[in-house]
């Protein structure tokens, strides 16, 4: 096809070194299992190495160490398949996002400043204040409350609906149906009644972040909720007002973080983790999945539980949690030896 | 009223045997505590039995070893009661979808294809590519993305969002505001910033599949996520990119599922269970809520627990944690035993 | 700024009573940590006490038991200087909702039944049969179903979906791209086939509830599915069918409640918590962080865990766990002087 690029071309893009015949077209890229003549494939797990004799791949992205075993294939050579990998898939499948346009269905304030080369799809809505970057792209029935700012080059996909003065930095990615900038969950009991605490804050999304499908970020109650550049948001994640969570930090989905939590740097919360409010976690943790954060975190290191523990000491107690009918009826023996010795 | 069908006209529909005034005009469903004169209700568990002298329904569904409970009432008497109700319900309250027709506001791209008898409703967003089966509703706000198939006699409720390249079979139901399509959560390391793996896959929802509200389902890195045919998935349920999940398995609120599992056919996954990536779960388990599954299942069974386990298992080794006051009182005296023994 | 108010109008405003400059100009509120000059702020805990001697606020709400610690600062006394501090917040920074009026682009069907001084934006869409009261607000997207009914002054956000039936009391908030009504998740086993369970039932949600974002309430199946007045529910929370929650109870973010489940009143549903179906929690109970409720709760309390026990219990059991390496090191030790005792 047309649209294919060679061998040649794939390895100098990511900087590999090229084994076998640099003119072969690749068109599509696949899993190990799944490739087709045409295709690139990557191999960085001895555990995929199996696939190397039956894959119908046309070229394969592989590491020095497992090179030598793929003899008589067209080979890219480089230290991080994955990430070469990554790229490559990138420049032989771009996404294609709808061209520059306004739609005549949208709502625009006259108020609102928009960038060059804007996409504005059907339905959208954008408020007075809203300031647009260039080449930002709005997909059909985003809502844009006010005073909003997007960056530049930030895609945000349909019915996402973002909050009153909600900041978003450039090259942000927010997926389906997510919301940035609802109401913190905050109450003051007036006997049994609960008041609405009003919610006054903002949300700052700093660049090169990108927000799953169905994720809620909460306004501040005073102050910023913010989400640091470069972190990555799994889907349906609840992200409370007030919380702080650093820079290339890994949320993974479903994970909720109360009021007022500040996550570091580098952090990965596993799927299902939940976080009580009002606590820190340093730069560098890993929390297994589904465990209960609940108090502050000081140590970088990888925890799980529940409640949470370093992770190997939980590996520990559950080994001996399953030999509680052991110990149980070791307990028996012993009593009886002890009476046996008693009755002498 | 007029659109009430006689019991003997229901007992023909399922089958079942009339004991009682066949006559009888039935207008509307109830659950056995609820219903009132006009009303059809069933009873299949004996712990309802006590309903049965007051209930103001006017005709009963009935399982054989209870309808001689029942004397004087209007019955219908079969096997499965509760099915049968199911069929009645839908005989006697249909559920109404808008008619045939396309909205004014609606947006179709010229290339679509558009079935029979189809029901477009406002703000919904065809793109380039799409292809709709005869009588899909579209109910308003659906996105549908480029080159998306849906089948014949899809149901699409509001603000749901559809990504480029997702197949949907005929007969599926999809609920308001969930996003099928979204891009699966992969990201490579390129020293510390976290490089996006292009999420170039699609996704197979197959025949019959019913979705809930609120769920998130990814499109595979490369490949296709799958959903079997006639599983049902509730609200609020993440599904990862490549998952495959087989046929007839029923999710329950709030699972989720990571990258590349495999899961069987007739497969329960209750409430607010995690599967970890890469494993498989084999037919017919059943998983307990809340679990967490974080290695392959090879044998079918009920298992519950964090880290999971035989259900049965898991319930004996809560009872003995239960008991670990005492296991400690205990060995506290058998330390004073042995002390008074030593000391002899 | 023109926008502000006096600390002697604040002061009246909540009761409380002013010491220092009555005249001072308020125009903003802020945690104590942040606030600047014209900032109104609180204090509450003594945890805080220690901002007071350099937080730049003009003016703090306090508690008589810290205003003598507060010496030469403008302070407004007041017994519950949260609860003022509330009031305070909703006086200076007033949510703006947008104007009463008619969008061009919202589709009203002509049968619905519309109130005073609505705010109806764009592409919003009113089915047939919809009633809306006085002053209600509907921003863009917003689905509404057949006969809904939405009582007055509730303001529903950005692409919500309300569907047929559903009726909606005074004052309500729902937040963006939640979901009410949509299919209780009931099916029937025909074989290995999944019959649907027609879903005919509806929900109320009564007065002065909050919903949050990404929330799902589905109908009930036959009957009723209840939000009680005044209950408050966090973002991407799961109400199954026929749910029943009391008046004034809390349900933290990401809680699922099964099927035919009946809350209390005052309960409070902490984050992550799961309830399996057909049980009952009665009034003011508080559920613990990512807890499984599984049986019904008869007597009031705080409960926690998985499997749930009361809060204290499970404290206790937690600390003998990680305590079991050493009791399996006791036993061990003790086995060793029983052998010796027995030699003899």
């Amino acid at each position: 096809m047309a649209e294919g690029k060679t061998l040649k071309e794939l390895a100098e893009l990511v900087g590999g070194v090229l084994r076998g015949d640099g003119s072969t077209i690749i068109t599509g890229v696949a899993s190990i299992e799944e490739a087709k003549k045409g295709d690139i494939t990557f191999l960085s797990h001895t555990r995929y190495r199996r696939f190397l004799a039956t894959t119908g791949a046309s070229a394969i992205v592989i590491s020095p160490e497992l090179a030598d075993t793929a003899e008589g294939r067209n080979l890219i050579v480089v230290k991080n398949p994955y990430l070469a990998f990554a790229r490559i898939m990138a420049s032989i499948k771009p996404v294609r996002h709808p061209p520059a346009g306004i739609h005549p269905t949208a709502h625009i304030d006259p108020s609102a400043s928009i960038g060059r080369d804007v996409s504005i799809q059907a339905g959208v809505f954008i408020s007075r204040g809203v300031k647009l970057g260039d080449r930002v792209v709005l997909y059909p029935g985003v809502y844009v409350g006010e005073d909003v700012e997007i960056g530049s080059e930030s895609i945000i996909y349909s019915n996402v609906s973002i909050r009153e003065g909600s900041r978003i930095g450039q090259r942000v990615v927010i997926h389906c149906n997510s919301v940035v900038g609802s109401d913190g969950f905050g109450y003051v009991r007036d006997g049994t009644r609960h008041v609405k605490i009003p919610q006054v804050g903002t949300v700052v999304i700093e660049d090169d972040v990108e927000i799953g499908a169905c994720v809620t970020i909460d306004r501040a109650t005073t102050g910023t909720t913010v989400i640091g550049r470069g972190t990555k948001i799994d889907n349906l994640v609840q992200i409370a007002h007030n919380v702080r969570i650093g820079e290339d930090t890994i949320v993974v989905a479903q994970v909720g973080i109360a009021g007022s939590v500040k996550v570091g740097n580098r952090v990965i919360l596993a799927g299902q983790v939940a976080v009580t409010e009002h606590l820190e976690i340093v730069d560098d943790c890993v929390i297994g999945m589904k465990s209960l954060v609940s108090s502050t975190i000081r140590d970088k290191g990888a925890y799980t539980g529940y409640p949470l523990m370093e992770h190997r000491r939980w590996l520990k107690l559950q080994a001996l949690v399953q030999k509680l009918p052991e110990l149980k009826e070791k307990l028996r023996e012993l009593e009886e030896r002890i009476e046996r010795l008693e009755k002498k």
